[in-house]
């Protein structure tokens, strides 16, 4: 049985809309700034709309049924598909990136990553700096609802232990979803408004501060300077980004029972209390280290030091200085940083923090198993019993990032780049974080030197971790055709 | 209940003994060859034997009665506490290497490693460099019963899988050991004799053939010459020690029973085709890749390609070229080599093939569940059915060697090692291979430059990578010992 390719083609046509709005809505912001780039979003939002009215109209009479199996080519295809629509203004003069580039810089945004190709943003046009912002958040929204919708039914990676217990019971499954829909948005906008409202208060322009905003909460990283946070040089600013980036990396569905308490009744979930504490011991740990190894005074190394790590734990990848010029412990630091990421159900990309502790629940069992074969301990996240099963389903998610991370490694030393920038990228493309290590990809640099083959494997790494991996795997399976 | 540590003290106690044998037949040897080294073999075999002796007096009237539990502790102190021993002839003058390097040495040597602090070894007297062919070849016969004996029971990283069938009654089980074990040392006599010859005949004087013989059985990798194979510059002797090399990475009860077929009926051990398919592929990739960037010779290409890959890949870290000249992807390739291993029973380390081979299986069966459900199909490992706990064993394994490498490579950064080096250093230690990528630890390197904080960690790694981590990480288990 294949798929049903045509729920998915409208629901396509729908998001396609979404863009196409969105780069009309970047046209007339172009048109009030006079920032000249006015026609070139009004043309792209024209021929998305055209495409996404064809998807819609081909549809027409077509039953919609959209299954989760058709959910998830839906997603993979959308994650590809919609790059490419939101990369015409950039592709247009007076931009005038390369198609590549383009399309580079879009599945960055749209995945949340935050890897750019752009040099001299501090002299790009407001509304082409406020498209790429506009890309991560957008992208930011879908990862959230495609992580708390379609990934638990996929038993992907261990997600099934955040499957809402309301979708059992399936006659009431699709109000009680368009009521955390709802929610989850109005926490989003909450939550971004909050954010451009502190930047703004703390001396960004509001300008900058809308942008930052929208950056910060989905966790992606875009900024309108090339020095990234590092141009604003306060420490206030930075504390703030800290507060969201973590806001930012906590389980949206988490938030929602803080906001609305008794509305949901899922139980407190175990991972932010680890994400928190783990977050402040690599802060602790690594400020002890830059006290002792740096010549910074003692609050500036603080900072530096929780900013910087916060932004690469929870995959968002904002830089406040250029950490490689620290040395090599810092290089290989913010190397392994970039594998943990945050909590399941936020923005944050990478292994994610839950996955660790069941990773860890297993390895204790496993030992004291290895010592007692007689004793049977369960594992458990939280107060909850993990399943064989389960716990299976994280190892091999945890196996195949580790594998892919790899392979992208080795394919990047076979085009030619250097074996720390090879390990640096494959790892910042597949954990959505953005910068990397070394010259090329550090936080001073760009990924606008990389050759084109490069660009495109990293495009496909960054949708791959985007969509954990097995979403974009089972689809080159022969049996999902069947 | 405490392990007994009566049984173990006695079984060092014999094999302190043997170590003071082997010290006292280089004192012989040194004397036969008069190269000047016959007093400090004779000094160390004498105070090896003094404090073998006193183990074994202490022990006497106890009674000996060794559980599997006790085994483990025996095992990891034994690898500890034999290289002390080892290392007396090298600290002693006229070698008179620090103590931290001998013990490195003999570490690198016990494990079958093959990383070495010593330069100029085509100066070095030959009793010395027959002890360090010498140490390897103990080292390897040792773990070849660590790994048939001791793990399966432990049920580490899925090696309950290569459980002897013979083991489950018990009234037979010791002398079908005994039985097995005397088949296991002919074998390892029997190969050891046979490329000794091969070498000799193909041109080795017979003292390199001898030491390269005893080095390439074990996958180990000490040579006599600080050109290591590249010093005899003989395709021949290179096809023939990759030949060896081979064998020394194949199950020895695999061996067994193609010497002695109907003698023991286990099944046919599925991870000797795939190694064997693995190891060609690698072979004709790498030496395309070869034929179209470098300028070699087809012939010569094939031979470097063949012999470093396989070199590598059974963990045995020979070298017959600088391949990190041969650029980064060369050097990349060779650094992903180094977790492969060869096949488990054998004297390779690294993560070893059934494991890739477990894993793919889970893999597989994972992706088939996402897309249907409930389709239940078994994993299998050939024709045996294998259980989640086994699965789990082996994901646990898998997930704790690249924590462990992470944590090495994080650690080496941190003691001021380049981040190549750093990864390089970890991955080597951790598989037991030898050399690694980059200037100071290439090919052409010597961990001689490293501090001795540097060596200390590796050897701790050395010995964890040999004893397959968890053997290790139990001793560490508080409810150990209770």
């Amino acid at each position: 049985m294949l798929p049903q390719i045509w729920p998915a083609i409208l629901t396509l046509g729908w998001i396609l809309f979404a863009i196409a709005a969105g780069e009309g809505v970047m046209a007339l912001f172009a048109l009030a700034t006079q920032d000249g780039h006015a026609q070139e979003f009004g043309v792209s939002a024209a021929i998305t709309a055209l495409v996404a009215g064809a998807c819609v109209l081909t549809t027409r009479g077509r039953p919609f049924d959209l299954k989760f199996r058709d959910a998830t080519l839906l997603t993979v295809v959308a994650w590809i598909v919609v790059p490419a629509f939101a990369a015409i203004p950039l592709v247009a003069e007076p931009v005038g990136l390369s198609p590549v580039d383009a399309y580079f810089e879009m599945v960055s945004g749209i995945t949340t990553t935050g890897a750019t190709v752009m040099v001299g943003l501090d002299q790009t046009a407001p509304s082409v700096l406020l498209w790429r912002s506009t890309s991560q958040w957008i992208g930011g929204i879908g990862i959230i609802g495609f992580a708390i919708v379609i990934l638990p039914f996929l038993k992907i990676g261990g997600m099934q232990l955040f499957r809402l217990e309301f979708t059992e019971r399936s006659e009431k499954a699709l109000p009680r979803m368009r009521s955390i829909a709802t929610a989850i948005v109005e926490i989003y906008l909450i939550l971004t408004a909050a954010c451009f409202f502190v930047y703004w208060m703390l001396g960004m322009t509001p300008f900058d501060a809308l942008n930052h905003a929208m950056t910060t909460i989905c966790t992606a990283g875009f900024s309108t300077h090339d020095a990234s946070f590092g141009y604003f040089d306060s420490p206030a600013l930075e504390w703030a980004a800290i507060l969201f980036m973590i806001l930012g990396a906590l389980p949206f569905m988490a938030l929602l029972r803080m906001l609305r308490a008794g509305a949901f009744k899922e139980r407190f979930d175990p991972q932010v209390r680890t994400f928190l504490v783990v977050l402040v011991v690599l802060v602790v740990v690594f400020s002890v280290w830059m006290l002792l190894s740096q010549t910074l005074p003692a609050g500036r190394a603080l900072t530096k030091s929780a900013f910087n790590v916060v932004s690469i734990a929870t995959t968002t990848g904002y830089t406040s200085a250029n950490y490689v010029q620290w040395g090599t412990f810092a290089a290989v630091w913010f190397f392994a940083l970039s594998f943990m990421g945050g909590c399941t159900g936020s923005t944050a990309g990478a292994i994610k923090i839950f996955r660790f502790k069941v990773m860890y629940a297993v390895v204790k069992q496993h030992i004291q198993r290895t010592i007692y074969p007689h004793a049977v301990a369960p594992i458990r996240y939280g107060d909850r019993v993990i399943s064989d099963e389960q716990a299976g389903s994280v190892g091999v998610f945890v196996f195949l990032y580790l594998v892919s991370f790899a392979a992208i490694a080795v394919i990047m030393s076979a085009l030619g780049m250097g074996g720390e920038t090879s390990l640096s990228i494959a790892a910042s493309a597949i954990g959505n974080i953005g910068p990397g290590i070394g010259d090329v990809i550090g936080p001073d640099g760009n990924f606008s030197s990389l050759p084109d083959t490069a660009k495109i494997i990293m495009c496909l790494a960054m949708i791959m971790g985007r969509l954990e991996i097995l979403a974009v795997l089972v689809l080159f399976m022969p049996s999902f055709y069947r």
